[in-house]
């Protein structure tokens, strides 16, 4: 049987996963779904996703792809690994994808959400970081400004991670007040790239911004210094959902 | 020592209860509360809720009365129960009040908030009902129109609770639809009284009438018939949210 190259898109609440990626002996998303192909399909196969969230950060839509020895039709394998997911990862789409697709490789941006919330609250304290403080939303959202364009993110990078460089496209950063829905702070950013735990390490120094502990000004000589001590604390994982990847036109979205 | 009046306002995620009120045997939002006041006062003390939502329902602000015997600071109680209380609730407010305020007799109204989602989710499984089938958003709304004003909800009344009478007064109800978070139709009702079960009872045969199951104009007949069987099934508790309590001026929000 002739293998087939499929790309999967799938959500997940991050809160019960030792993140993405698979490491022996502990609950991974990938390790999820490769355990439930291979009890549809019968083979062990290996799954690339379009990136690897730490423990904790949620995923509305995480594109992955994997090849399979399998000729049952796309909507099927998707109906019968959802059928064999736990309630905390669903498969939103499974298709036939051309063999150049690589759910990594080809994508071309990724955007983010984080949700600051603005009071603490047990209904959303899986989904929402509650930053105490009162926070300066105007102060924010100035401090954004710098960070935008294509730059060397080295100050917002995780040590432990050695990618090649640190330059990231960033073409669309955000703060916008939610009043509604117990009040919230939503932080939006979409870049062609991003290093490990960029986004987490931004809003951990924009709140400092918001908390008047950092003057807005402050973003700007954080990036210059190229060195993560310059920034402020990484925010933690429950507040990060990955919402969307994109592909060349031509490509899959 | 003189006892004291308090107004609690609390918070919880009802997902892992068996509902507000007391059952032996059962965890419960009031029995955590009454626990840890117990701890911190030393003696046993009855609190009486706004409401008594049911086992999953959701709770932004439930009001509460409780006497206790202690002379601490209101904010150092209220400080101290969060200290001795589970992660899934928490009292935004402790406050002296009038030995008139009840929680409940004193309340002129209440809203709640019932979350639909447009589409299988694992990130909102707990606070979202998915309903599945496309929903026709204007039908729903246009069948709205007959639950305005003071009205006889027998048919949207749960078997098993006997009230002294079924007439409500709902003077706000409303669907929106949010594009944003996931993508949601956004429920809202407030009125002076609820029966038991009534609004996942609205809510279950209003998405029967977006689904086309029950024509919009089904909701006069619904009302009409003083009876629940004529209404569509109760739709789900992890969905519905007790959002506010109003007192009447001069009396305590």
């Amino acid at each position: 049987m002739h293998a087939r190259h499929l790309k999967l898109v799938v959500e997940y609440d991050g809160g019960d996963f030792a993140g993405w990626q698979v490491q022996p002996g502990q609950r991974t998303v990938q390790g999820t779904l490769e355990d439930a192909l291979a009890d549809l399909i019968g083979e062990e196969s290996r799954l690339v996703g379009a990136g690897r969230t730490d423990a904790g950060v949620h995923a509305l839509a995480m594109p992955a792809h994997v090849d399979v020895a399998s000729e049952l039709p796309a909507d099927t394998i998707r109906d019968a690994l959802n059928a064999r997911l736990p309630d905390d990862v669903f498969l939103h789409e499974v298709a036939d994808a051309p063999s150049s697709f690589h759910a990594r490789h080809s994508a071309t941006a990724r955007s983010y959400v984080y949700l600051i919330g603005l009071s603490e609250s047990p209904v959303w304290r899986r989904h929402r970081w509650f930053a105490r403080g009162g926070l300066d939303l105007e102060a924010m959202d100035a401090a954004l400004e710098p960070l935008r364009g294509e730059l060397d993110f080295s100050s917002f990078c995780l040590t432990g991670s050695e990618p090649e460089h640190h330059r990231c496209r960033v073409d669309a950063i955000s703060i916008e007040c939610e009043r509604r829905y117990g009040g919230m702070i939503v932080f939006q950013i979409r870049a062609n790239r991003f290093l490990r735990g960029m986004v987490r390490s931004i809003v951990g120094t924009l709140v400092e911004v918001g908390r008047g502990r950092f003057e807005p000004g402050a973003m700007k000589q954080v990036l210059d210094a190229m060195d993560r001590s310059a920034a402020g604390p990484t925010a933690p994982a429950h507040g990060l959902y990955l919402t969307r990847v994109e592909y060349e036109r031509g490509g899959m979205r």
